[in-house]
Protein backbone atom coordinates (compact mmCIF):
# COMPACT_ATOMS: atom_id res chain seq x y z
CA UNK A 1 0.00 0.00 0.00
CA UNK A 2 1.53 3.45 -0.96
CA UNK A 3 0.26 7.02 -0.25
CA UNK A 4 1.13 10.03 -2.33
CA UNK A 5 0.28 13.74 -1.94
CA UNK A 6 0.83 16.95 -3.48
CA UNK A 7 -0.89 20.49 -2.71
CA UNK A 8 -2.91 22.52 -4.98
CA UNK A 9 -2.80 25.85 -5.36
CA UNK A 10 -6.53 27.56 -6.07
CA UNK A 11 -6.56 31.08 -7.38
CA UNK A 12 -10.42 32.64 -6.74
CA UNK A 13 -11.43 35.84 -8.16
CA UNK A 14 -14.00 36.57 -5.25
CA UNK A 15 -17.38 34.68 -3.91
CA UNK A 16 -18.38 31.46 -5.59
CA UNK A 17 -17.68 28.13 -6.66
CA UNK A 18 -14.50 26.97 -8.54
CA UNK A 19 -14.04 23.35 -10.14
CA UNK A 20 -11.16 21.67 -9.59
CA UNK A 21 -11.37 17.83 -10.45
CA UNK A 22 -9.65 17.86 -13.34
CA UNK A 23 -6.85 19.15 -11.17
CA UNK A 24 -7.26 16.16 -8.80
CA UNK A 25 -8.28 13.40 -11.54
CA UNK A 26 -4.58 14.71 -13.32
CA UNK A 27 -2.82 13.68 -10.26
CA UNK A 28 -4.36 9.91 -9.59
CA UNK A 29 -3.46 9.47 -13.16
CA UNK A 30 -0.25 10.38 -12.85
CA UNK A 31 0.12 8.58 -9.68
CA UNK A 32 -1.30 5.35 -11.19
CA UNK A 33 -3.76 4.51 -8.77
CA UNK A 34 -6.23 1.95 -9.95
CA UNK A 35 -7.92 1.66 -6.55
CA UNK A 36 -7.86 3.56 -2.86
CA UNK A 37 -8.78 6.77 -1.39
CA UNK A 38 -8.63 10.31 -2.17
CA UNK A 39 -8.47 12.69 0.82
CA UNK A 40 -8.93 16.23 0.17
CA UNK A 41 -8.43 19.22 2.90
CA UNK A 42 -8.79 23.03 2.90
CA UNK A 43 -6.22 25.38 4.86
CA UNK A 44 -8.60 28.04 4.81
CA UNK A 45 -11.06 29.11 7.89
CA UNK A 46 -12.85 31.51 4.84
CA UNK A 47 -13.37 28.98 2.44
CA UNK A 48 -14.26 25.54 2.09
CA UNK A 49 -14.69 22.13 -0.72
CA UNK A 50 -18.01 20.99 -1.65
CA UNK A 51 -19.17 18.06 -4.23
CA UNK A 52 -21.38 19.11 -6.38
CA UNK A 53 -23.79 19.55 -9.45
CA UNK A 54 -21.58 19.89 -12.30
CA UNK A 55 -23.36 20.15 -15.55
CA UNK A 56 -26.42 22.74 -15.08
CA UNK A 57 -24.40 26.62 -14.45
CA UNK A 58 -27.80 27.41 -12.73
CA UNK A 59 -27.64 24.96 -9.67
CA UNK A 60 -24.21 26.72 -9.40
CA UNK A 61 -25.67 30.17 -9.32
CA UNK A 62 -28.35 28.71 -6.70
CA UNK A 63 -25.77 27.35 -4.36
CA UNK A 64 -23.80 30.59 -4.26
CA UNK A 65 -26.97 32.52 -3.98
CA UNK A 66 -28.47 30.39 -0.84
CA UNK A 67 -25.47 31.21 1.26
CA UNK A 68 -26.16 34.68 0.50
CA UNK A 69 -29.86 34.17 1.75
CA UNK A 70 -28.86 32.03 4.66
CA UNK A 71 -25.99 33.99 5.91
CA UNK A 72 -26.29 37.25 4.82
CA UNK A 73 -23.69 40.45 5.65
CA UNK A 74 -23.96 43.36 7.80
CA UNK A 75 -26.00 41.63 10.51
CA UNK A 76 -26.63 43.68 13.84
CA UNK A 77 -25.29 40.95 15.94
CA UNK A 78 -21.66 40.79 13.57
CA UNK A 79 -18.84 41.44 15.87
CA UNK A 80 -15.82 40.23 13.75
CA UNK A 81 -16.00 42.89 11.02
CA UNK A 82 -12.17 44.05 11.21
CA UNK A 83 -11.65 42.68 7.80
CA UNK A 84 -14.80 43.74 5.89
CA UNK A 85 -18.67 42.87 6.02
CA UNK A 86 -17.75 39.49 4.29
CA UNK A 87 -15.22 38.56 7.17
CA UNK A 88 -17.41 37.23 9.23
CA UNK A 89 -19.99 35.69 6.96
CA UNK A 90 -17.04 33.84 5.39
CA UNK A 91 -16.40 31.52 8.40
CA UNK A 92 -19.94 31.22 8.95
CA UNK A 93 -20.19 29.79 5.11
CA UNK A 94 -17.41 27.69 6.02
CA UNK A 95 -19.04 26.56 9.22
CA UNK A 96 -21.51 25.19 6.78
CA UNK A 97 -19.92 23.42 4.00
CA UNK A 98 -16.68 21.24 4.49
CA UNK A 99 -13.06 21.33 4.99
CA UNK A 100 -12.51 17.68 4.17
CA UNK A 101 -13.81 14.81 2.13
CA UNK A 102 -12.81 11.55 1.45
CA UNK A 103 -14.09 9.98 -2.20
CA UNK A 104 -12.81 6.31 -3.30
CA UNK A 105 -10.75 5.70 -6.02
CA UNK A 106 -12.05 2.81 -8.68
CA UNK A 107 -10.41 1.67 -11.73
CA UNK A 108 -7.77 3.86 -12.13
CA UNK A 109 -10.11 7.55 -11.39
CA UNK A 110 -12.44 9.32 -9.05
CA UNK A 111 -15.79 7.00 -8.04
CA UNK A 112 -17.97 10.66 -8.38
CA UNK A 113 -21.42 10.07 -9.46
CA UNK A 114 -22.36 11.60 -12.99
CA UNK A 115 -23.45 14.87 -12.06
CA UNK A 116 -20.84 15.11 -9.41
CA UNK A 117 -17.98 17.63 -9.63
CA UNK A 118 -15.70 19.12 -6.74
CA UNK A 119 -15.54 22.38 -6.03
CA UNK A 120 -13.80 25.29 -3.95
CA UNK A 121 -15.58 27.21 -2.40
CA UNK A 122 -14.71 31.42 -2.22
CA UNK A 123 -16.27 33.20 0.57
CA UNK A 124 -14.22 36.43 0.28
CA UNK A 125 -15.08 39.38 -2.06
CA UNK A 126 -11.32 39.94 -2.95
CA UNK A 127 -8.80 37.33 -5.04
CA UNK A 128 -6.95 34.89 -2.85
CA UNK A 129 -4.80 31.96 -3.59
CA UNK A 130 -6.00 28.78 -2.08
CA UNK A 131 -4.02 25.86 -0.52
CA UNK A 132 -6.22 22.31 -0.92
CA UNK A 133 -4.21 19.46 0.69
CA UNK A 134 -4.44 16.27 -1.74
CA UNK A 135 -3.55 12.96 -0.32
CA UNK A 136 -3.81 9.17 -1.75
CA UNK A 137 -3.92 5.97 -0.28
CA UNK A 138 -3.21 3.34 -3.10
CA UNK A 139 -4.78 0.03 -2.10
CA UNK A 140 -5.62 -3.02 -3.31
CA UNK A 141 -9.35 -4.01 -2.48
CA UNK A 142 -11.12 -7.33 -1.20
CA UNK A 143 -14.29 -6.93 -3.11
CA UNK A 144 -17.33 -7.53 -0.54
CA UNK B 1 -3.69 -4.19 6.24
CA UNK B 2 -6.44 -4.78 3.86
CA UNK B 3 -9.30 -2.92 2.51
CA UNK B 4 -12.60 -4.38 1.29
CA UNK B 5 -15.19 -2.57 -0.80
CA UNK B 6 -19.02 -2.53 -1.70
CA UNK B 7 -21.37 -0.64 -2.80
CA UNK B 8 -25.00 -0.24 -1.18
CA UNK B 9 -28.21 0.51 -2.68
CA UNK B 10 -30.57 2.36 -0.97
CA UNK B 11 -34.30 2.55 -2.24
CA UNK B 12 -35.89 5.75 -1.19
CA UNK B 13 -39.74 6.46 -1.55
CA UNK B 14 -39.34 10.55 -1.09
CA UNK B 15 -37.79 12.76 0.81
CA UNK B 16 -36.37 11.82 4.04
CA UNK B 17 -34.02 10.06 6.37
CA UNK B 18 -33.44 6.67 5.83
CA UNK B 19 -31.47 4.32 8.51
CA UNK B 20 -28.95 1.78 6.85
CA UNK B 21 -26.47 1.34 10.03
CA UNK B 22 -27.33 -2.29 9.69
CA UNK B 23 -26.52 -2.86 6.13
CA UNK B 24 -22.64 -1.53 6.72
CA UNK B 25 -22.44 -3.30 10.23
CA UNK B 26 -23.47 -7.02 8.11
CA UNK B 27 -20.12 -6.23 5.77
CA UNK B 28 -18.10 -5.07 8.54
CA UNK B 29 -19.17 -9.02 10.08
CA UNK B 30 -18.59 -10.63 6.93
CA UNK B 31 -15.44 -9.14 6.31
CA UNK B 32 -13.78 -10.06 9.73
CA UNK B 33 -12.87 -6.65 10.47
CA UNK B 34 -12.05 -6.22 13.92
CA UNK B 35 -10.37 -2.84 13.89
CA UNK B 36 -9.86 -0.04 11.18
CA UNK B 37 -11.70 2.46 9.77
CA UNK B 38 -15.12 2.64 7.52
CA UNK B 39 -16.06 5.49 4.96
CA UNK B 40 -18.81 6.03 3.23
CA UNK B 41 -19.19 8.31 0.28
CA UNK B 42 -22.81 9.14 -1.45
CA UNK B 43 -22.71 9.58 -5.44
CA UNK B 44 -25.48 11.94 -6.03
CA UNK B 45 -25.55 15.46 -5.69
CA UNK B 46 -29.58 15.71 -4.68
CA UNK B 47 -29.09 13.42 -1.54
CA UNK B 48 -26.58 12.61 1.52
CA UNK B 49 -25.23 11.21 4.13
CA UNK B 50 -25.97 12.08 8.06
CA UNK B 51 -25.35 10.19 11.18
CA UNK B 52 -28.03 11.10 13.90
CA UNK B 53 -30.19 10.43 16.37
CA UNK B 54 -31.53 6.83 16.01
CA UNK B 55 -33.81 6.63 18.95
CA UNK B 56 -36.58 9.00 18.86
CA UNK B 57 -38.81 9.57 15.78
CA UNK B 58 -39.20 12.81 16.66
CA UNK B 59 -35.93 13.62 16.34
CA UNK B 60 -35.87 12.51 12.90
CA UNK B 61 -39.10 14.95 11.72
CA UNK B 62 -37.66 17.74 13.36
CA UNK B 63 -34.76 17.19 10.86
CA UNK B 64 -36.39 16.29 8.05
CA UNK B 65 -38.86 19.96 8.73
CA UNK B 66 -35.71 21.89 9.40
CA UNK B 67 -34.33 21.66 6.04
CA UNK B 68 -37.69 22.94 4.76
CA UNK B 69 -37.32 25.94 6.61
CA UNK B 70 -33.82 26.52 6.02
CA UNK B 71 -34.43 25.75 2.46
CA UNK B 72 -37.87 26.02 1.18
CA UNK B 73 -39.17 25.40 -2.01
CA UNK B 74 -40.08 27.87 -5.05
CA UNK B 75 -38.21 31.20 -3.61
CA UNK B 76 -38.46 33.80 -6.07
CA UNK B 77 -34.59 33.68 -6.48
CA UNK B 78 -34.32 30.30 -7.79
CA UNK B 79 -33.15 29.71 -11.12
CA UNK B 80 -32.14 25.73 -11.39
CA UNK B 81 -35.82 24.63 -11.84
CA UNK B 82 -36.24 22.26 -14.78
CA UNK B 83 -36.82 18.80 -12.75
CA UNK B 84 -39.54 20.52 -10.48
CA UNK B 85 -39.68 23.00 -7.29
CA UNK B 86 -37.41 19.99 -5.30
CA UNK B 87 -34.72 20.49 -7.88
CA UNK B 88 -32.58 23.07 -6.46
CA UNK B 89 -33.63 22.75 -3.05
CA UNK B 90 -32.03 19.92 -3.07
CA UNK B 91 -28.90 20.49 -3.80
CA UNK B 92 -28.73 22.90 -1.27
CA UNK B 93 -29.98 20.43 1.57
CA UNK B 94 -27.11 18.50 0.16
CA UNK B 95 -24.63 21.28 0.56
CA UNK B 96 -25.48 21.52 3.81
CA UNK B 97 -25.17 17.79 4.60
CA UNK B 98 -22.26 15.53 3.90
CA UNK B 99 -21.50 13.73 0.62
CA UNK B 100 -18.69 11.43 2.93
CA UNK B 101 -18.11 10.00 6.25
CA UNK B 102 -15.44 8.46 8.12
CA UNK B 103 -16.35 6.32 11.14
CA UNK B 104 -13.96 4.18 13.12
CA UNK B 105 -14.30 0.46 13.71
CA UNK B 106 -13.20 -0.80 17.45
CA UNK B 107 -14.08 -4.79 18.57
CA UNK B 108 -15.59 -5.87 15.25
CA UNK B 109 -18.09 -3.24 15.06
CA UNK B 110 -18.70 0.43 14.24
CA UNK B 111 -17.81 2.45 16.89
CA UNK B 112 -20.92 4.61 16.92
CA UNK B 113 -22.14 6.33 19.95
CA UNK B 114 -25.14 4.71 21.75
CA UNK B 115 -27.60 6.86 19.72
CA UNK B 116 -25.97 7.51 17.15
CA UNK B 117 -27.31 5.58 13.43
CA UNK B 118 -26.23 6.13 9.71
CA UNK B 119 -28.89 7.98 7.47
CA UNK B 120 -29.15 8.68 3.65
CA UNK B 121 -30.77 11.63 3.56
CA UNK B 122 -33.53 11.84 0.04
CA UNK B 123 -33.94 15.70 -1.05
CA UNK B 124 -36.29 14.88 -4.02
CA UNK B 125 -39.84 14.28 -4.21
CA UNK B 126 -39.73 11.00 -6.40
CA UNK B 127 -38.73 7.85 -5.48
CA UNK B 128 -35.10 6.89 -6.15
CA UNK B 129 -32.61 4.20 -5.99
CA UNK B 130 -29.34 5.63 -4.26
CA UNK B 131 -25.44 4.64 -4.09
CA UNK B 132 -23.56 4.99 -1.24
CA UNK B 133 -19.66 3.52 -1.92
CA UNK B 134 -18.01 1.41 1.23
CA UNK B 135 -15.26 1.45 1.67
CA UNK B 136 -13.26 -0.18 4.52
CA UNK B 137 -9.84 -0.56 6.09
CA UNK B 138 -8.79 -3.41 8.44
CA UNK B 139 -5.78 -2.19 10.49
CA UNK B 140 -4.19 -3.32 13.50
CA UNK B 141 -4.03 -0.20 15.82
CA UNK B 142 -1.70 0.21 18.29
CA UNK B 143 -3.19 1.69 21.37
CA UNK B 144 -1.86 5.15 22.40
CA UNK C 1 2.28 1.45 7.83
CA UNK C 2 1.17 1.66 11.29
CA UNK C 3 -2.24 3.00 12.95
CA UNK C 4 -2.96 4.36 16.74
CA UNK C 5 -5.47 5.41 18.21
CA UNK C 6 -7.18 7.27 21.43
CA UNK C 7 -10.08 8.47 23.25
CA UNK C 8 -10.11 11.95 23.71
CA UNK C 9 -12.73 13.13 26.74
CA UNK C 10 -13.93 16.77 26.09
CA UNK C 11 -15.63 18.41 29.35
CA UNK C 12 -18.41 21.16 28.32
CA UNK C 13 -20.04 23.78 30.53
CA UNK C 14 -22.95 24.50 28.03
CA UNK C 15 -23.39 25.55 24.29
CA UNK C 16 -20.05 27.10 22.47
CA UNK C 17 -16.94 25.67 20.97
CA UNK C 18 -13.94 24.53 22.88
CA UNK C 19 -10.94 24.51 21.23
CA UNK C 20 -9.10 20.88 21.86
CA UNK C 21 -6.13 21.36 18.90
CA UNK C 22 -3.31 21.16 21.45
CA UNK C 23 -4.57 17.25 23.13
CA UNK C 24 -4.21 15.79 18.84
CA UNK C 25 -1.08 17.20 18.73
CA UNK C 26 0.17 15.89 21.67
CA UNK C 27 -0.95 12.38 20.49
CA UNK C 28 1.01 12.66 17.21
CA UNK C 29 3.90 13.71 18.84
CA UNK C 30 3.53 11.10 21.68
CA UNK C 31 3.41 8.50 18.70
CA UNK C 32 5.89 10.20 16.83
CA UNK C 33 3.83 9.91 13.42
CA UNK C 34 6.09 12.10 10.42
CA UNK C 35 3.49 11.84 7.82
CA UNK C 36 0.10 10.67 7.70
CA UNK C 37 -3.74 11.43 8.16
CA UNK C 38 -5.87 12.04 11.18
CA UNK C 39 -9.31 10.99 11.45
CA UNK C 40 -11.29 12.58 13.97
CA UNK C 41 -15.10 11.10 15.05
CA UNK C 42 -17.77 12.60 17.43
CA UNK C 43 -19.62 9.91 19.28
CA UNK C 44 -22.51 11.79 19.88
CA UNK C 45 -26.01 13.38 17.79
CA UNK C 46 -26.09 17.03 20.18
CA UNK C 47 -22.58 18.12 19.52
CA UNK C 48 -20.22 18.28 16.70
CA UNK C 49 -16.40 18.94 15.28
CA UNK C 50 -15.31 22.33 13.46
CA UNK C 51 -12.38 23.48 12.24
CA UNK C 52 -12.16 27.25 13.02
CA UNK C 53 -10.75 30.50 13.48
CA UNK C 54 -8.46 29.79 15.87
CA UNK C 55 -7.11 33.76 16.76
CA UNK C 56 -9.57 36.78 17.37
CA UNK C 57 -12.40 35.97 19.55
CA UNK C 58 -15.25 37.49 18.23
CA UNK C 59 -15.14 34.77 15.34
CA UNK C 60 -16.14 32.49 17.59
CA UNK C 61 -18.67 34.64 19.30
CA UNK C 62 -20.17 34.88 15.97
CA UNK C 63 -20.18 31.17 15.05
CA UNK C 64 -21.62 30.58 18.12
CA UNK C 65 -24.58 33.29 17.23
CA UNK C 66 -25.14 32.04 14.10
CA UNK C 67 -26.56 28.95 15.25
CA UNK C 68 -28.96 30.32 17.55
CA UNK C 69 -30.16 32.77 14.82
CA UNK C 70 -30.18 30.06 12.31
CA UNK C 71 -31.42 26.99 14.45
CA UNK C 72 -33.40 28.98 17.44
CA UNK C 73 -34.96 27.35 20.42
CA UNK C 74 -38.91 27.56 21.19
CA UNK C 75 -39.85 27.29 17.34
CA UNK C 76 -43.69 25.69 17.22
CA UNK C 77 -43.28 23.02 14.80
CA UNK C 78 -40.49 21.23 17.47
CA UNK C 79 -41.70 17.99 18.22
CA UNK C 80 -38.64 16.39 19.97
CA UNK C 81 -38.48 18.97 22.83
CA UNK C 82 -38.38 15.56 26.05
CA UNK C 83 -35.46 17.10 27.17
CA UNK C 84 -36.22 20.76 27.08
CA UNK C 85 -35.94 23.55 24.25
CA UNK C 86 -32.26 22.82 23.43
CA UNK C 87 -33.08 19.28 22.71
CA UNK C 88 -34.10 19.10 18.75
CA UNK C 89 -32.06 22.26 18.43
CA UNK C 90 -28.93 20.34 19.40
CA UNK C 91 -29.40 17.74 17.01
CA UNK C 92 -30.40 19.95 13.87
CA UNK C 93 -27.26 22.51 14.57
CA UNK C 94 -25.05 18.86 14.91
CA UNK C 95 -26.49 18.00 11.28
CA UNK C 96 -24.85 21.27 10.03
CA UNK C 97 -21.58 20.74 11.35
CA UNK C 98 -19.74 17.87 10.82
CA UNK C 99 -19.62 14.65 12.84
CA UNK C 100 -15.98 13.35 11.31
CA UNK C 101 -13.16 15.22 10.31
CA UNK C 102 -10.31 14.22 8.18
CA UNK C 103 -6.38 16.13 8.19
CA UNK C 104 -2.87 15.55 6.81
CA UNK C 105 -0.41 15.26 9.25
CA UNK C 106 3.09 16.41 7.62
CA UNK C 107 6.76 16.81 9.23
CA UNK C 108 5.45 15.39 12.69
CA UNK C 109 2.20 17.67 12.98
CA UNK C 110 -1.17 18.23 11.79
CA UNK C 111 -1.30 20.52 8.29
CA UNK C 112 -3.77 22.77 9.46
CA UNK C 113 -3.61 26.18 7.66
CA UNK C 114 -2.32 29.21 9.47
CA UNK C 115 -5.45 30.36 11.38
CA UNK C 116 -7.30 27.06 12.06
CA UNK C 117 -8.25 25.34 15.35
CA UNK C 118 -9.86 22.01 15.94
CA UNK C 119 -13.17 22.78 18.13
CA UNK C 120 -15.80 20.22 19.89
CA UNK C 121 -18.58 22.26 18.99
CA UNK C 122 -21.50 21.86 22.30
CA UNK C 123 -24.92 21.88 21.67
CA UNK C 124 -26.67 21.19 24.74
CA UNK C 125 -27.19 23.83 28.04
CA UNK C 126 -25.74 21.72 30.28
CA UNK C 127 -22.68 20.41 31.23
CA UNK C 128 -21.68 17.29 29.36
CA UNK C 129 -18.38 14.77 29.06
CA UNK C 130 -18.22 14.33 25.35
CA UNK C 131 -16.07 12.01 23.27
CA UNK C 132 -13.91 12.38 20.33
CA UNK C 133 -12.19 9.04 18.64
CA UNK C 134 -9.03 9.68 17.31
CA UNK C 135 -7.18 7.48 14.42
CA UNK C 136 -4.19 8.33 13.02
CA UNK C 137 -2.33 6.18 9.83
CA UNK C 138 1.37 6.56 9.70
CA UNK C 139 2.57 6.64 6.34
CA UNK C 140 5.48 7.25 4.21
CA UNK C 141 4.29 9.10 1.12
CA UNK C 142 5.75 9.68 -2.27
CA UNK C 143 5.79 13.67 -2.93
CA UNK C 144 3.66 13.95 -6.48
Amino acid sequence: MNWFKDTLEIPTRGKGLYPFTDAVSARIRTWGIQEGMCFLYVQHTSASLLISENYDPTAKDDLEQFLEVLAPENQPWHTHTLEGPDDTTSHLRAMLTPASLSIPIDRGQLSLGTWQGIYLFEHRAQRHQRKVLLRCLRGWFIIG
